[in-house]
């Protein structure tokens, strides 16, 4: 994975920096940070994800709604940083996405495999699994934000509203994919090398995507 | 689902007259079937599915092994008592690989619907995911069992080795279905009728099996 990809910490002193000259507050930057995504973590779990506005985070937190936006940059930033979600997911979309549309399954397959390969991100994102099967307030939450963020993303490359079923198949594919090769680990999928997994699993993912079945 | 997926009851009065016959053990079927059961998970946790034998299991129960196949018929039906598995798999495949050979994908896709949609099933089957997620040796416990009897029963079918990778895969997005639309619900997949998942999805699946994709 491209180090891009990763969530950074850079330019956190020059931030820490404006922190001060706008909030006054002493530790700055690491503890407003924290304050603001303890309110995202009560206000998503109170409200789920649809109805959350970065507004009513900010005055949860007893900041400016600017300062969420530029810390985070978006509704879908501040929830996936609540959640410890390890990559950037726009970056990933838009590798895969741009290039040769009739693999965009393929790729879609490889991503998933070399995010779950990376130990750094494989344990959050179980984490995240095992939270949304055990806690029906993270599921119902969760939920709203795959069917917004991750299904949506489908929907809107195709422009075919009708792709939303598919797009949240694709989902169910790839999230089946993961849990039975890295977290169950079912054999011969948990052993097989990378580029058989795409092979095999890449053109399948199309059909969902094509709409040709 | 039919009556007769349902694991039954019926001629346990007659068992437990001849457990009475062959052991002398005075509350009958009811404690030796326990007892066998308790005996089977111990064996099952320690050794894994592969290595736990008929004979061990009923040592360690201090019964006879043929006591054990009248009880559950296989190893494989032992271990899916001892793990509460709601429904009879054998009866269940039967059904699903009867028939059109092109349909396979799609009464795959709508037997898994129908099991998880019947509450009775639903809630042990969910208990079984999160537990495989949860405990390692649960989760590999379940993988040699997926792969052998599941996987298998896919590769058997199809007579062709290399088809194993794709059981997995078929595996996977079916995991990967029950979980999306049964547990965490993602829309638009979770609230769908059952023959629209079936249209969608049956075909995909299909890809897998005839390894066509």
């Amino acid at each position: 994975m491209a180090d891009g990809e990763r969530r950074g910490n850079a330019g956190s002193a020059r931030r820490e920096g404006e922190d001060r000259a706008r909030t006054g507050r002493r530790p700055g930057r690491t503890r407003t940070r924290a304050q603001i995504l303890e309110s995202a973590r009560q206000r998503f779990a109170d409200l789920g994800y649809e109805q959350t506005t970065i507004r009513a985070v900010a005055e949860q937190a007893g900041v400016d709604p600017a300062l969420v936006m530029h810390y985070f940059g978006s509704k879908e930033g501040l929830f996936q940083a609540a959640i410890d979600w390890p990559f950037d997911m726009d970056a990933a979309a838009a590798k895969i996405f741009e290039g040769d549309p009739d693999t965009v399954g393929e790729r879609l397959v490889r991503q998933v495999c070399r995010v779950w390969e990376d130990e750094a991100m494989r344990h959050p994102l179980a984490a995240i699994v095992r939270n949304s099967l055990e806690r029906e307030d993270v599921a119902r939450l969760m939920s709203e934000f795959v069917a917004k963020e991750m299904v949506g993303r489908v929907v809107r490359r195709t422009g075919d509203p009708d792709s939303a079923l598919r797009g949240a198949l694709v989902h169910s594919a790839l999230m089946g994919l993961a849990v039975s090769r890295y977290m169950v680990k079912i054999e011969p999928l948990a052993s097989a090398p990378i580029e058989d997994v795409v092979r095999e699993a890449g053109p399948v993912i199309q059909h969902y995507l094509s709409g040709a079945v």
